[in-house]
């Protein structure tokens, strides 16, 4: 069941003592496990000597006791959890990056995706640099290294490399004594501070600080540099006051929905959508169900609006692992119906209202119906709590090839409606998805209108391809 | 969160061509992971030749392509996840057991819990039996084994030993030639039959068999012997006709939702036992929430028939490993929140009803509570889809000691309720459990009566004890 | 580097107060490696309580902390090393067995070959035993069993016993208060006393009671039940006073060059060897290498009888593990090469006495004689240290099938030289062979003479082959 | 038995067509895993696309099929061993490292040590370079790059760079169409050359040619820098000339003894170190006996030269792995015991040299002596095939620390002695280790005079110590 990938969520701690920081950073990505699943990493700084530890899998397959005791104590730790597009295969690419440079050691987790990425990096080469990884998170800890051989702080530093990195980037950066988390001035990724018994919190969202018992302070403002150490949080606020444009799928689909972005429940915004298609594409139905797990708020919100009766339709099986063996000689559908199992007494002899988050390809969304179908329902009204996907991410949201959307292979709703076999399909428009958020959204992926430049993003990846000789 | 736990499940197939009948089984068990997360096994039949593989941990943990392969094709096979009370350690415990013996080889998958185990162990061993592992299915196999000396066939054997085997038993048995589905005359496990294009199936639950792609046929019955080879079922039912008694707690919890039980939508009897919760105990509220997974159905079903709103009030973390290395200096509260957060937006401010399936102990049940109340909900009213648990099972659920049974350290529902912190806690009654289902019904571990006698059931372990010199 | 391998090496402990007898079985096995490296197994008495753990693999890969931990502290212990010939798959069969009967646990390690199993194993099926392996050990244990209920001691049982089990067993067998150690009446197979301070130790070889910092005592007799308990060794000798028939092949490979059998020195035997060599079997020649590890000590005694100097003529790569990935697309001379290299500075324009232990298919020495050749060895001179072999084992060993045995597909040894490319070969005769031990030895894979009946010995496998419909 | 610790062994393959490079590393690797056994590492070059894999372990440990085949085909590759003095743990110090830099791709593996790599690193973070480990083969690295920028290609860069790396360095380069060795002025490490059917070798020592079935050509010269590419090898020599001054410690223990080191075959000088000390150190004895492996060969000359005969006084367990469990309880000789037992019937009454190839601490040595003294040895007289080791090694070599070595902590050789228990020890006198070669060697370990200037070396690990703030 394919989705969009997010690529990250980061995670910082800084105690005023020192503590089991590993631990604490082990227990926050396991709550921000929902933003990336192919490889995880974290370091320690204990004294200014930074240890740390990474590997590809899931938090608690990399770690076990025996791997946080390496990483021993200390006073400030970060994290980060990722979803590699390229393979989990190249170590070099996990995150956090650890680096010596002239001033002392730190270390980077990143969020987002730049857009002058190309550009940056061969900037820094013509200058003899080297890269180990292709990842964006070198790119930025050049720009930063190049500021600190001219500037008095780490944190002046972030301040003028950010004149110079483009794009989304919600970012924790551990030095010998402080964790600096700063963050894109178009905001485009969360990022978000919190308050523990000794110290301090920052993490990609909110849940993350509430699982390991810390209290949520604020958002880190678009474009502001939170400096956190011995005496508190200090805030660099000279890149702040561009209107934000946080990523809309953050609230459809990748937080946790029990995460509040920019202060709003994610839940909220998510049975609001619910409520809004049950208000602009109602349909004449017995029953609403929704796709687990992301499918299931808008249901209800639908439900809710439109008086139709909620019902779980569909069990999923729990014990899903990277490891499974998928069946073989059978056609796909198959495959989804070992995860997804429509219940019959439910759905037999109804018209159904499915409430679903998004529709990427559409093969996944056809067998979905054709579950339901064969489960006996006698109409299948397909309601989508998003707008249809048709533009590329430059922002870190891993979207299909355009020849892959099923938005883009259909003129029209109809169309997509009849491939995926559904009786009816409605999408939240986009205004509608804009007007749930308080704060500023970008909607590039399903407009194309991008608030920032994007020009520079195709050039990307030069040293991945093969040169001929 | 410390649930009850089920023994086993079991899944068998039979084709009429040699085919994959590894991975179909693994398929199958994988739909069933949820009756038992210890252990598991597959053992495959090649024209007489038995191979069998098994190991500590789930489907998926356990067999990889590797595994599978060396399991090869075969026509028939079966297999078996095991919840394992004395440590996964004990390979010769994990099921199917695959014996050589007189007349061939047999493999065998057992879920329940036998009555008489201790005195048909001691019987066998007097006349020279050897015991490789401590559980009642090697017993059942001397018991065949013993009958098979005297009987043209295994069915026949089957039927023989029947009449000494006492207790709960849905198994599957596999010979050279057949698979043999049979179940105890209470039918207290449920077992059910299921068509494939080629052949036929026999599992636990009617979902693994949907998981597959194959056809629900019906339940075995209790005390059927059900005969599958070349030319079909045929059914011995001498053992059949006494009054059904399936445990209670398949509806209440163990069988997956979509699951039908003796033809009944498991999913139904728990959306109903929340309308009935409604109904006896209501409670002036703003929203009903469910604790997931398993209290999600009843909550719905409260909502309903109350009039009082459902929201979704907890968020669960879906990447849960065994080796999740659980918080060590904090209270025991942060181990529940790292794996279910309460979502302040929905709760906040809120009276709230709270609907689960069980209390065991009473721990889980009063973090949880604690969850909600410090995430700013008014008032939690408790409601129970089932009623308290006071008395042992002998029919093979793992239920606490009775000293750890909050039912039974407290005399009545108000003192349970402020001991887990609950505004007000209710139960389902046992005639409303009882009245949910066309079928008799054990509900021994409510009542303390039993279906059957169960006076030698202490004596099981002696082996497992010290022996002083 | 095809090998013959021997089944087994066998372990056991005993000590008057509890200690951490599984990590001195662990040790134990350790020093045992070399008799087999397909699975182990170790199980500890802990008054009564019999756990066990085993697993494919050699001792410290299936051994960590953890499992050793797990079996926690006994006072007896046993363990068993093993080789298997029908791959390290079937659980079942790996050793030591650990079972249940009326007079309680029992734990039996088995090294040898029985020539009538398949008969006992009709003989208790008949009577409704069941079978969980294909091992003899399982048929060893039945016979003790159904001993034990008409004899007043489990060492009565075992002589009871003794009079039906034919062939090679060398054993030690645990109960909740002794450990047994009993011998074939033909001491096939080693079986050693040994003493710590605080009790005694039975172990296949010598080499293992002085790695654990025991004191040799003695061999157990041909024939002997040696039961150690409170009361210090008592001896059972009612079946003792055949002549001896040790295995031939124990002083010429299979056990370690520190280990004495019979009191007799195996590298003196070794050594001797090849002084005989030398003097029957002259060659001549600049140099005498050895083929590591097995054919050192032959060549050091040729080199110090004939007076030609020794050299190291061949490196061998240390490092070994059973995951190596071998060569492909080349020829498989290549293989060898990987793991053995010739010393050209040695053997270049040398003519090069290579002395090695044994012959089987001739393969790997073609291999060898090549690689000495293409390092610039003039003349390569094989002096084998064993005679060749001809018949099947039916004791223990793993003889390769006479079509394969290249001593049986060429008429005469000037054939078996051209064919492995020598300029001369020769064997140590049989009789020479025989006349370097003071005890009698079986030669019955040179001569097809066999010491015992063994017509019963073609029986053995019924249930592992396809059963027809 | 503590060992002195060689870093690295490098390996790299050049062919005109494209190949299975990753197995020919790996097998190549396999070679010269006595050179490393922390950490592995291979990479290979598909048309400038460069993909790399490593790990912690043994070449078999980290590689299985799978692992090789993501490496996929390509023309060039490389690989490297190491051992890891800091914990094999941090996964950016296994090499090869591979880096993307404005002209490209380029991988490196590195064996030695430089001896200014922390005044290296200063200059290249003075200008923004930042280092993800703390090898010296990132400060390579960046010489090389900083170079290229003004260099038309990638030799001659490596012909500046070599203007600034001091120390000793046997590298070899992978670009997208070369494979480049080169090696530093003095030769400290061995660095050879080899030719296959279709292309070049270049490895660590010619054992690691001949095991995948190429010719060995000659070493690369010291200060060579040798291309290969399309056109075969050419040679840039401009850094040649300077005396060779070869570790001679690679003649002693580190080398292979089939690998010809300048030509030299390394058993030879084993075999004549040996002579040398029966001529300067002769004993009146019984026999002479080698500590193995390493000792064998000293020994075998030792007995040559003396006449006194040689036997095999010790049997060392061959089935050692790093996750072997070491015995708790008792003294330490039982963990020496374990892995080396004492053949009694070898050594008992008998007044015996024990031939070894160094003393490092002392205490294996004492352990070791013990065992010969227990196993009956009436007089044990040690004689060490290599001076004593009383100063640091700069250019590679992991020795101990002074005050734990037994030559700095006893004033002569008779204390040393009485230490471990010796009735007489002599060392090789430094004059005859140099004189068993044709190449000057660098004895800096034993006499504290080093052939370059070391006086940079101190400040190494600055960024790995703590920074307090």
């Amino acid at each position: 069941m394919r989705k969009l990938n997010e690529e990250c969520g980061v995670f910082g701690i800084y105690a005023n003592t020192p503590v089991d920081a590993a631990h604490e950073v082990y227990l926050g990505l396991y709550a921000l496990q929902h933003r990336g699943q192919e490889s995880v990493g974290i370091s320690v700084c204990d004294d200014g000597v930074m240890r740390h530890r990474k590997g590809a899998g899931l938090v608690h397959e990399v770690f076990d006791e025996d791997e946080l005791q390496k990483l021993g104590t200390g006073n400030i730790a970060i994290g980060h959890v990722r979803y590699s597009t390229t393979g989990g295969a190249d170590m070099n690419n996990i995150q956090p990056l650890v680096v010596r440079h002239i001033k002392g050691n730190m270390s980077l987790a990143h969020n987002g995706n730049l857009t002058n990425s190309a550009q940056l990096r061969r900037k820094f080469e013509l200058n003899g640099a080297i890269f180990h990884g292709t990842s964006d998170t070198e790119a930025i800890a050049y720009a930063i290294v190049a500021a600190r051989l001219k500037c008095g702080s780490t944190e002046e530093a972030v301040e003028a490399a950010m004149n110079e990195i483009k794009g989304a980037y919600s970012c924790v950066l551990m030095t010998a004594t402080k964790l600096i988390a700063f963050r894109d001035p178009n905001g485009f990724r969360p990022l978000v501070l919190g308050k523990t018994e000794n110290g301090y919190i920052a993490a990609s969202e909110s849940c993350a600080i509430e699982s390991i018992g810390g209290t949520v302070l604020r958002d880190v403002r678009p474009g502001e540099i939170a400096v956190i150490g011995e005496d508190g949080i200090n805030s660099i606020t000279t890149h702040c006051g561009r209107p934000q444009t946080m990523c809309v799928f953050e609230y459809i689909y990748f937080a946790r929905p029990d995460s509040l972005l920019e202060g709003e429940p994610v839940q909220n915004w998510r049975t609001n959508a619910g409520r809004m298609l049950a208000k602009h594409s109602p349909a004449d139905a017995d029953i609403v169900i929704g796709v687990p797990d992301s499918g299931i708020d808008a249901a209800l919100g639908y439900s809710a609006e439109s008086g139709i009766p909620y019902a779980t339709g569909f069990v999923k099986n729990r014990y899903i692992g990277r490891s499974f063996i998928q069946p073989k000689q059978s056609d796909r559908r198959d495959a989804v119906r070992i995860k997804l199992n429509a219940v019959s007494s439910v759905v037999s002899g109804k018209r159904v209202i499915m409430v679903d988050d998004s529709i990427v390809r559409g093969t996944t969304s056809a067998r979905i119906v054709g579950l339901l179908k064969s489960a006996g329902a006698k109409e299948v009204h397909v309601r989508i709590s998003s707008p249809p996907f048709r533009f590329p991410c430059w922002f870190g949201t891993d979207i299909d090839s355009q020849e892959n959307l099923i938005a883009c292979r259909y003129d029209n709703t109809e169309d997509i409606a009849r491939a995926i076999g559904a009786d009816s399909l409605a999408y939240l428009p986009v205004r509608d998805a804009q007007s749930l958020t308080k704060c500023g959204t970008c909607t590039g992926c399903f407009t194309g209108d991008y608030p920032i430049d994007v020009s520079g993003c195709g050039e990307k990846n030069k040293f991945e391809e093969k040169i001929h000789k």
